[in-house]
């Protein structure tokens, strides 16, 4: 059996008075006599009212809701910034609904609309693979509710973002790598038009430069960083003529896909061919061989976006003052890139 | 700057007629005039109105939104899950929104009241590993909206539930060990209260009576399985004057636990101790040795779940049949359990 939900009607018929007045009385309007408020109080406890918090969320534009979209959940980067976001957030009486855009611009675009729809404060976001057009972001703005973008998000919208260095992360792995005797170094990179992978990009080539390294054209490779494109792209490079003797994969599932490849392919590694990937992801330490890889510093990545949501909220308005935040990251060397290592 | 957002208010200022007769327009109502509407419309559309969605929904009831509650989502079970349960749905029309309970019943209890408040038609929802009091779920049932339980859910509180069957996975497991030889078979399980682990739980003992095994009360322990959580009764079982030959436990992150104290003190796996972990998780397969656990279906788990919710959907109303769909499992045996691999 469904209970019917008592709603203003109900009292305002048991009362006598109109739906009007008693919606008056329980938001203790002025208009309306104590001894009204008084006895409106009483029908609704009596019934068993609950007021709509949607309604009251449409009434004062407050939901203390923050929506939160990342490509996809099953990433650690991705959910440990969620629980960061989630734990600074919780402590100052905010909720969190999160949706994942699982890559896809159409996904991410009614993300937006879901969360808009929910009456959210403030939304924090990373951008899918997919995403060029950022209109669906402009509506955001538009709106005038604060927007936080972090990794997959750095972009000319003039919001505010929270990420690494990504441009000098490919330095650090390119020195770490020269400093292992490697001479011809590749790179399996996101694509291009993703700011992040962009800027790993031209810190690879630029390191290149700096060390005197070759760049070749089929060294670098694009590509959206799954397992299987990791696979695809390793086995393009092994099957070069003059082969890398090092690759810099910029997403470690990729870099994991590549590791499949050089052990079902005998290759010795990191003797032959060293590997580093990008975000420390848990396997990177549980794989045989361990993966080297670059620590982004979620937890840091996390909180900083929720900081700056609270400031906003603070605010009650849209600071003109944005928010670029740019952390440090840290190379973890591991077996795969290890030459030295008895 | 902020652009004030068109309400039913501007339109009906431009046409100098009410909000009320606006709003009618809009909503087609027989009692506006053809002409009147089309005016309505006109304005509407040059001043870039949006209907509100939220008051559209208390209107109508109906968001086309539903809510998952999971209670962490960095698992690859629960994210699986939500990946089929989102395929299902988005192909219908239906959104999904996304909170984690952190395995904390107030924070269950705050996503109950989150997604709620949204209007969301629909709950699926896996329990938290500290919930025992079912109330937050009864105000759900209450309130006439499906809810739709999954893995950690199985209760008696009379709602649809999907799962696998626990009970006769521990009688897989315990198979597989007395096939390998193993004598003495510990459990490291998770707490009694949670149905899913209990029923492994009676499975374990009831297998080990049915192969006239030992059932020690000192071999079966209880716990969160966390990674932490399988180390710390990994090393409670190894300190046992009678130590284990095998040792099943509930879940992959505790077995993972589990395995790298057996590691760190050199006990031969699975020779000395055999290791069986459960829900199959992708690093199973990863680590040195590779983990036997039990293929949960989580694809098929997610799609069943959002096929309930459509049918009550499609009724209108919660259907008085219940469903309980209790899917087989199986057990991929891997290098930690296998005895007879050369």
């Amino acid at each position: 059996m469904i209970k019917k939900k008592t709603t203003i009607k109900d009292i305002a018929n048991v009362l006598n008075i109109s739906p009007a007045a008693v919606s008056k009385a329980l938001h203790n309007d002025s208009r309306i006599s104590e001894k009204t408020k008084k006895a409106v109080r009483q029908v609704a406890k009596n019934l068993n009212y609950q007021p709509n918090h949607l309604a009251s969320a449409l009434r004062s534009g407050k939901s203390n809701l923050v929506g939160v979209i990342v490509p996809r959940t099953n990433s650690n980067f991705f959910s440990s910034v969620i629980q960061n976001i989630e734990e600074v957030l919780n402590k100052e009486g905010y909720n969190i609904i999160i949706t994942q855009s699982n890559e896809s611009y159409k996904k991410e675009c009614d993300s937006i609309d879901t969360l808009l729809y929910t009456q959210v404060d403030g939304i924090i976001a990373s951008m899918a693979n997919e995403t060029v057009d950022l209109s669906h972001y402009e509506k955001v703005k538009a709106k005038g509710i604060p927007l936080i973008l972090f990794d997959r998000g750095e972009n000319d919208l003039n919001v505010d973002y929270i990420g690494i260095d990504d441009y000098n992360s490919s330095h650090i792995i390119v020195e770490h790598l020269v400093s292992q005797g490697c001479k011809r170094i590749a790179h399996i990179g996101g694509y291009k038009h993703t700011r992040i992978y962009n800027n790993r990009i031209r810190g690879y080539i630029d390191a290149l430069k700096k060390y005197n390294l070759p760049l070749d054209d089929e060294l670098l490779l694009e590509g959206n960083l799954t397992i299987k494109d990791g696979k695809a792209k390793m086995l393009q490079l092994l099957n070069l003529k003059n082969r890398p003797d090092a690759v810099y994969v910029a997403g470690d599932y990729a870099a994991l896909g590549a590791l499949r490849v050089l052990k079902e392919k005998n290759i010795k590694i990191p003797q032959e061919i060293a590997l580093v990937g990008f975000s420390n992801e848990p396997f990177t330490s549980m794989v045989t061989p361990t993966i080297s890889s670059i620590e982004q510093h979620s937890e840091e990545i996390g909180k900083q976006a929720a900081y700056v949501f609270l400031e906003h909220a603070k605010k009650d308005t849209v600071s003109q003052t944005l928010s670029k935040r740019i952390l440090d990251v840290e190379l973890i060397v591991r077996d795969s890139s290890d030459r030295n290592k008895k």
